[in-house]
């Protein structure tokens, strides 16, 4: 069992405490590949998937069973966790960043603003079995703190990338992969357009929808028959889509 | 054209502000059967739908022609509106809450706590052209602000009425609707079950899903078919069930 201790950190002027710190910071988190996540349940999450750094607690004893652990005195622990949550044990994780070698299902956001909707569809796109998260600089951070907690965990089991998405698309292209986006006007309904071997979806902003250079560079258009009212949430958009062309 | 003004009131103690300003509160709303809407955009959906009772506003021309529209001063206003909107036009309008007389879809929401989720529902009903949305007492209220933010306006497309789901899906039973409920356990995965003429789907709480007594008395148990992860929001389950069922 590792649920003991190396060491107790009692100052908050730490080395280490001041990095994990920075983690709350999208530049530190960019730059170090890691972001921190609160609570039992999200690194319980995370040591399955296997991308725990280091766990943090200010209790007396750890839950788990993991090599790299430190205690920390309260007032530190404070200082790492939000204080909605008021949590007693964090850990660091690692990101995955890495695309995938192989696959049959990628989905493309583009401008995604909401964390909300950002970390539900990554939760989604777990659910049916994507392979991949691809996502333009214009999205939310999905390392704060309440996007990770939106994902329920999901963030670690599936690669999420932050990449220009037009280069993308045209890569994808080129190696067969189908390009689908979704878009209300001069689109084919989804119902008509069968899933082929290896497909990327691409969802647009909450206002504006996917950008009209990803549009005309896309190989189809395609839209959620709807009537009348024509106004879904884009997190609801993409579940519809995902579950349709799910991969089994 | 209607769109000056018959009065302009200056005192926040007035009669009518002060009922206008009791609206925030659910408890007057659900005694008077109205609520507050907040900005052009919804007014407008609101005077489409015919649900407008009164237009407030500080401005000194309203861009609606409207017979019963009203001038207050600003503060008057600022005490009507939400400060994240900082709206200078609002209107009193009626709840939807009478039953359809006819219909073929029907979502029943059972303690669905989290006020976004509940708008967003409520959004993919009327674009999915459900007939009605009923909800249990447990349900977050539909008509506060934020909440009929997040419907963006759809909330005057469709009744939305509280009562006991209980009683309801008996009822529905005994007029041949099938009644449907989401589940993990024991259900049969949705792919399989085929549209009907009459059909109303139950959809439960974010932690707990619909409760034991509502899943024991529906006519059938369904499940959305996911491999591994089996974690969807609710808002997002909601939409693939009435996307698959939708009334065409």
């Amino acid at each position: 069992m590792y649920n003991y201790f190396m060491e107790k950190i009692v100052s908050k002027d730490n080395a280490r405490v001041k990095r994990w710190t920075a983690l709350k910071e999208k530049k530190e988190r960019d730059r170090s590949g890691c972001f921190l996540v609160e609570g039992e349940h999200l690194i319980q999450e995370a040591l399955t998937a296997g991308t725990v750094d280091t766990i943090i607690t200010d209790l007396e004893e750890s839950p788990f069973d993991f090599a790299e652990q430190v205690q920390v005195a309260e007032p530190v622990m404070k200082k790492l966790v939000s204080s909605v949550s008021g949590s007693h044990i964090a850990a660091v994780c690692r990101k995955l960043e890495q695309a995938p070698l192989q696959f049959r299902r990628l989905l493309l956001l583009d401008g995604i603003q909401d964390p909300g909707n950002l970390g539900t569809l990554v939760r989604t796109a777990v659910s049916f079995s994507f392979d991949a998260v691809y996502c333009s600089p214009e999205c939310a951070d999905l390392y704060n703190e309440k996007t990770v907690r939106s994902t329920q965990g999901a963030l670690f089991h599936i690669p999420v990338i932050r990449v220009d998405l037009s280069d993308l698309i045209l890569q994808l292209k080129a190696e067969g992969v189908e390009t689908v986006c979704t878009a209300l006007d001069g689109s084919r309904p989804m119902t008509v357009i069968p899933p082929s071997e290896k497909m990327a979806f691409i969802l647009g902003n909450e206002g504006s929808g996917v950008s009209k250079h990803l549009q005309e560079i896309s190989d189809v258009r395609m839209r959620i028959e709807m009537d009348g009212f024509e106004s879904l949430n884009v997190a609801v958009a993409g579940g519809i889509v995902m579950y349709q062309y799910r991969n089994r």
